[in-house]
């Protein structure tokens, strides 16, 4: 095959602040993906567009070029709407759980590939791996089985699902190109438009437990990628919700297992069941779904029995106890007062470093890791009272963690909450 | 070993604008030649140094850096004062060859490490590698003892000085990060400054078959190099000149070693001879000899005595035939009148593609290929003259050889000459 361009003019294209034209973007994908253009390319040219950008035409056209590097999903015999929700990653966000069986209830079909945790907000599938005997990996034909017969399925994606964008994700990590909005929107929706859902709501996380701290950064991320999934024929719509503080009372992997199921029971911590409620009436408004009441599907229990069919399906026992973590350790407080503050970072960062998380590709985790919060910001605490409980199988991260988690919190005697609002902004096309 | 640093956080310091301080910068080209930064990561900083560019306290440590990754070569028992010149690289720049015997005639020690050609501009190991019998690799002790008996040595760089140096030029050639001030300066000098000279005259090209075409830019290499110089302790100095258009009336590998014997033997084109005079005269005066006249040694056949006794200590035969290409063809002039203007670019790439030049490193040249001007700029010319001939192994070449010479003369009625002086700048600390 004789190459229609050079990589190396492609990356000076790039470097000098030019546009890179359709075609160059079509083979400057597949020949990475390929292995024509070598590694050492295409982290100088990841470097030229995260300093010199990318504007909305090359976005798109990167984006598809990554989908049509792999196999692209399809619905269509379902007969059922396809919907699908992504978030950009926060402390606690287990919303994912409970989510994806109540729209299923409702009538959507949830086909949601979902990936492992790195860093301090956890994986999806590293949450439902702490329940005993369930499987992330199923093939195409399983996951269509699972999907048809409970509504809902939530697995990993497979390797022939935009592979340029796991080359490429693997590269960015090494190469500091990773804080890009070109290049994070353009990962997360190639990966979204190939698993073929019709509709796709986002929650784009800020606050200092996100990864994209600035609402202002959030917003632009967040357009940019509804732009893509439009443009792409994806119904998309975006949330802007707040990651200040974590969400919900539990962060771990078997905790927030636990608090899902607690939601879908009924339950729950009212920021869990808000955030949950409003991401599944968009996605059902989305997916042209009438006259179904999500609020309603989780009080009648017809959410909580996709929940425990879906995991069936995925070879889980709903009804095993989930595992506990072997050393438990209180966090008192020091002062009374209101609790007008909290760090999702630092909260996050402890949960990870007590074992939850992983610091590279591989790692195990901890199934039984993690935070459980007694109290939230806007409450009154007592000197002494228990704030949290930190978890681990291994107590010798207690220090450290400890350490790590110096100010985590502000008690204050007088003193107003300060914190973003739920859902700082919305987005539609 | 642990590892100081982590890459991804120097890569993020440079793609954010920041300065790099110096343990970053010494551990990361240590790092590099050690393969503990790997090539994509390397190669992401590079663009990032090639955007955001670096200060000449990051560009001095840097140089310094590549210089520590390998040996650092030493003259002082040769008891004469070293004295080396560097060119950019210009189409007929076969200066070396009558210099290095020049300068030793006068009683400088001119210990020259020299490259291949890649691309348009010739290699001064190339043209001397026609020379049969003549070998370019030595060891230090070899270059040592030809440098003692003869006064000057033309050989190539061993692979252990500026290790770092080597692995990264390799590295910017394919990613598309070659043409940066601050890595091109780092590169040359870190070999010259490890080769040990104590004085450094620089010959920056400009023009257009030049590296460099913009004489601003040229100016601006050769400030930055000649500070580098000073700041490592070598006395360097630096002249920026032309080439616009080639030097000399021959082009390639072994008719530049014809041309550099007859401004050996007191002929010669008049450019070359002045060039050659004007950076012998520059580096007997920065090594501190006195009372010494370039020309008289060109006169007198001290400096062709100088070239035979060098060539043969390097097992080549200054008196056997030079080989000749077994294809010619002239190219005539169409019209009349003064020629005013030739390029020089248009030149090397003929000549590169009439096989005395490689596209890639490793390839084999052809020792006779190459390019006999029968005119040059200023000369008046009527139809039907013969202006160049074309030489090459290869006659299958000489058709698209002839296409990309389109345009590379320029002769009118009446009109001035459109050149540069040959000394555009001289540069001094």
């Amino acid at each position: 095959m004789i190459e229609p361009f050079a990589a190396v003019e492609v990356i000076a294209t790039k470097r000098d602040r030019g546009e890179l034209d359709d075609a160059q973007i079509d083979w400057v994908i597949s020949a990475y993906t390929r292995g024509i253009v070598a590694d050492e390319q295409m982290s100088a040219l990841l470097m030229a567009i995260f300093i010199n950008g990318m504007n909305s035409r090359e976005i798109s056209r990167w984006t598809q070029a990554m989908v049509s590097s792999g196999a692209r999903m399809e619905w269509s015999t379902l007969g059922r709407p396809t919907a699908d929700k992504h978030s950009t990653g926060g402390v606690g966000d287990k919303i994912t759980l409970p989510l994806a069986p109540l729209v299923a209830a409702c009538g959507g079909a949830v086909p949601q590939l979902s990936g492992r945790g790195l860093g301090h907000t956890g994986g999806t599938l590293d949450k439902l791996e702490s329940i005993p005997g369930w499987r992330a990996e199923l093939t195409n034909a399983e996951m269509l089985i699972v999907l048809r017969e409970c509504g809902a399925v939530i697995c990993a994606a497979s390797p022939g699902l935009a592979p340029a964008d796991k080359k490429l994700y693997a590269l960015r990590d090494v190469t500091a190109t990773v804080e890009s909005i070109p290049l994070i929107a353009s990962s997360i929706m190639s990966k979204k438009i190939a698993e073929g859902t019709s509709t796709l709501i986002l929650d784009v996380k800020t606050g200092n437990g996100a990864f994209m701290s600035d609402p202002i950064q959030a917003g632009i991320l967040a357009r940019t990628m509804v732009e893509l999934g439009q443009h792409a024929g994806v119904k998309t719509r975006a949330l802007v919700t707040a990651m200040d503080v974590p969400l919900g009372l539990k962060v771990g992997n078997s905790l927030e297992v636990q608090e899902a199921v607690e939601v879908l029971a009924g339950g729950g911590p009212s920021d869990v069941v808000e955030l949950t409620l409003l991401l599944a009436r968009e996605m059902i408004d989305a997916a042209g779904i009438l006259g179904k009441d999500p609020e309603l599907a989780l009080k009648d229990g017809s959410a909580m029995d996709v929940w425990r069919r879906m995991i069936k399906a995925q070879h889980g026992d709903p009804d095993a106890a989930l595992p506990v973590a072997l050393h438990q350790h209180k966090v008192l407080a020091v002062e009374s007062g209101t609790m007008v503050g909290m760090s999702a970072l630092k909260v996050g960062v402890a949960s990870w470093r007590l074992g939850a998380g992983r610091s590279k590709q591989g790692e195990k985790v901890q199934a039984g890791a993690g935070i459980e919060l007694h109290a939230k910001p806007g409450d009154l605490v007592s000197v002494g009272q228990t704030l949290m409980t930190l978890h681990t199988d291994e107590a010798e991260r207690f220090p450290s963690v400890l350490d790590g988690l110096e100010g985590w919190v502000t008690i204050m005697a007088d003193g107003a909450v300060n914190r973003l609002p739920l859902v700082v902004e919305r987005i539609e096309a």
